[in-house]
């Protein structure tokens, strides 16, 4: 249940203050010089992305390349890297040891497992997709080879600076279009590739919701309003409107695909919550630490990144 | 790509004007007799429920059981069940052998795999999921032993006698609740509840959108009125709120799963539409045939299904 | 687990007594124009392989074919097909209702099950291997486009006649040979094209050994008397001996394939034997019904049959 | 394809003079205390195994864990862990980078992947398997508390001293008992506790053979002799004599699990041999480095923990 993808299959570990988190990438082709530039480039990008809304953990998330390369060059066996956790502070959490913070899987982890790594929210961490950029960014470079892209950005947030102002925190909705894919692409039935999509989407810590096209939009329209006509451009068949998203029937129409993802506001708040403890007794939570505004900057590129994966997965 | 889960495993298979459709379980617990009369009440359920927006299409819809069973009572072994296509006019179709029927998946199929059954819509075809309401039923049951129910109501739907007599369709968006699933269900990182389920939903035909607890409305709102505060009720932790859905990093919390489904509205609408044929030349289509209004009503029972599906495969 | 493959997968179901026992298979090519006659004639040959070692169960054996199909050509999705049980004659095991058969699946399935279908095997009779000749002969097909066969003889079998007489049954020992796989087939480390093998070969009942090349044979030998040579034939590189079957690091070398199967003998012998009831209790059992002297005439067909399945989900 | 079981899945990764191997352990239980002691042990009885037949080579093998625990005690999230490889020579291996050693996996590697790692083997060393030791040292913990042992001894091998002299290598036979496994493990069809016991086997390097109970020598037998009858000892029901080597229809009757492994002798010989470089000329190769001249010894720790990794994964 820590692997994605069904070909080119990344499977993730790691607590968000344990000894390292990392990836390994099973079914990459051979003989891709992967390009270490703009891998690092893609985890800068997260990095960076939050000038604003950022934590000020001081990740030096630097990657370290464990196997499946020569001088570079992918050997088609599995790909696994690592990121040690260099910055950790637990004691920082030391105070959240014994208490539930809201709407953090803290209490969830606990009743699935018995036990918790308290330190930094463990393996529920944000921290912890990073392993999914590096990966997303090796499937970018695959796709680039065929002409596709991805492209992420915000389309709605709320007031960082205002939220800020009260201690509070904002959520989002991230637009994402993937353009290129050649008609044909994606299972029906269950493994549709809107389906794939979603899955994808939903294991981003804080998305809760994903529509692809008009989505929700579309449960409001008449069909007459929402068809998508078949038209004939130079040759190539074409809808000349992409309601669906670019997909029907769970297979790529050729259109550029098309989907949102609802972000809710991150839970650590720096102000005063109601809670319990682990006793089970009413208790009161102020979250210290370094925690961001808003997560929507970063997830742009985590969205991409999954994008990506699942696009290369689904590729013929 | 024709089965869904992990531990209760469904397979299915059949066109909508082949020979039959139906679905193998694999993985069901053995020494359970099986409550037929349940089953039937929902396959009846789903063709009833579409007094006003049905189509007209007789589906005696009679469950032939294969294997799996010994007086009634499963073996542990898989479940085989089929039901046979028995009202077929493939003749209806023959007009649509050679276009594209505008947001079907008629195109995307034939670029899939260079052919593609015309009959009905084939694979794609709304029928394609009675299977799914079969094993939902048996799922159902099994959960029912677990205390667990699942219940989904339609929350908003076009005005159904207005398209009618427009000849055109309508979409809507469904709700469902499943109640009594303890906390700690639903594994974190790829295997989340919320994906399993978003994955599921966009199973179903014309699905373009799913969000779990507030969704969408959540990406307007601040981290201190979307947080759901912990309490103890009589010993047992809970949410005062539930904006959540009942997950938190993918895992259950013990509160009511509470999840959206968009639907687009139904494509075939009995107007003339623009679009081409497989040659590629621009045409008029005028589709005929029996088709319904709205697919809400039937997606009702199906929604319900699939949850069903996915908590028992995610149950411990 | 009751699924073989990962991109050409087979899901079979059924018991020996039950309605019919079938097979789904997912993932096999569209536009392949089925040979029925060739199915059929997997079937017969499977049929008339025991002259003179045969039951007497009168197996119509005719497939119905339920889905995946147009016309007779393949159109991507799920192929389902069942053959009934119709020469059913459950109270020939009414006897066996309450005792374990030496050696039979009796025992093991109703402690895993706490249920057992005693009507002649139930899911462990070797009937329900036919709908894995019928897979096998779609996988032959497939292969014979890439010039590539599969043959198996048996190399080593007990005197039947002998046993016969003394109302006893005997073994034996198949030989395998797949000709024409290039070189660069089989997934490293755990998916290898022997384990893929002998994995597929213990699915057969009463298969207790499986050995790939000169197999157990080696054991005994010295490197420099078991390694492969590289010779370079008309530009091609082959091995002038082929002590490893054609099978290095799990992958192929473009050699034949070659794997020997050793089979017990059938466990069903018409004698007293002694064993326990379901109550613990001692007693004599004298197995009736229609049984087979030896199991190898009718094996040479599952072993193609699987060979087929393995090495058409290998291939690239 | 680099992952091993269902439930209890290892990922291994790394080649032998790449930066590290180590894999991801997901699926394993939480709150259990690691035993880092008798892990360590394993991996240094596989080295220390070697006295008389070892390589040169100074492997340190030092674990570093990674993921997955917190003060040693597991989370139930993903355990990642690692081996640095410390005493790389490369250089050593600088001659075979042009040629094709005979029965190693040099020339199928490269021809499936179009590169090859010819540093002592890469992905196709022995070394890879080292994460497999340390993952089934895991397993042997976990089954030690349900009353399970695993002992695997070499019971066939060819004379070492004799071969060394001749610079020539030896294989054998492992014999391999599992101790305590309750009736009703395993499961029918395609998951065969003894298909899957074949599966794991096949993965180690070298191995050509594999058989449960009797094996091979049950194709001479006649079913008379070859039943193993139930008894009722103190009210536990089970076979007098163990010809099926504890598994009957694919599912554990409650007897030890018994099973041999045939290994082909190593293909490194300090000799000349004949052979083709990748330019396809003909030439001789004389292979330098470090060897064993029998894998047997280190093979036997390598069966135990695969068999322990088999047993948790079929657990129930």
């Amino acid at each position: 249940m820590n692997t994605l993808g069904h070909h080119f299959r990344l499977t993730t570990f790691g607590e968000s203050h344990g000894t390292a988190i990392g990836g390994v990438i099973d079914g990459c082709p051979s003989q891709l010089k992967l390009d270490f530039g703009f891998i690092e480039k893609e985890l800068q990008r997260r990095k960076t992305a939050q000038t604003e809304t950022a934590s000020q953990r001081k990740e030096s998330d630097r990657i370290e390349w464990l196997s499946g390369l020569l001088d570079g060059v992918t050997l088609g066996t599995p790909i696994a890297f690592m990121i040690r956790n260099d910055d950790c502070k637990p004691e920082d959490y030391e105070a959240l040891k014994e208490v539930y913070r809201p709407s953090h899987a803290d209490f969830t982890y606990e009743q699935k497992y018995g036990i918790r790594d308290w330190r930094g929210g463990g393996r529920a961490s944000a921290r912890t997709t990073l392993p999914i950029v590096v990966a997303g960014a090796i499937a970018m470079q695959i796709l680039k080879e065929k002409g596709i892209k991805v492209f992420a950005q915000v389309t709605e947030m709320g007031d960082v600076q205002q939220a800020k102002n009260e201690s509070d925190t904002v959520g989002g909705i991230v637009e994402c279009r993937i353009v290129g894919v050649p008609a044909g692409w994606g299972e029906p039935m269950f493994g549709k590739f809107s389906a794939e999509l979603a899955h994808a989407m939903f294991s981003i810590p804080a998305v809760k919701g994903f529509e692809i096209g008009d989505g929700f939009a579309l449960a409001k329209m008449k069909g007459s309003e929402a068809n998508d006509a078949f038209i004939n451009t130079n040759g190539r068949i074409i809808t000349s409107t992409n309601h669906c998203g670019g997909i029907q029937g769970g297979i790529t129409n050729g259109n550029d695909i098309v989907f949102h993802v609802a972000f809710k506001p991150i839970p650590s708040i720096a102000r005063p919550q109601q809670t319990v403890n682990r006793a089970g007794d009413s208790c009161e939570i102020l979250i210290q630490g370094r925690h961001d505004v808003c997560a929507l900057p970063r997830a742009v590129v985590l969205v991409e990144a999954l994008a990506a994966l699942v696009t290369v997965d689904l590729s013929k």
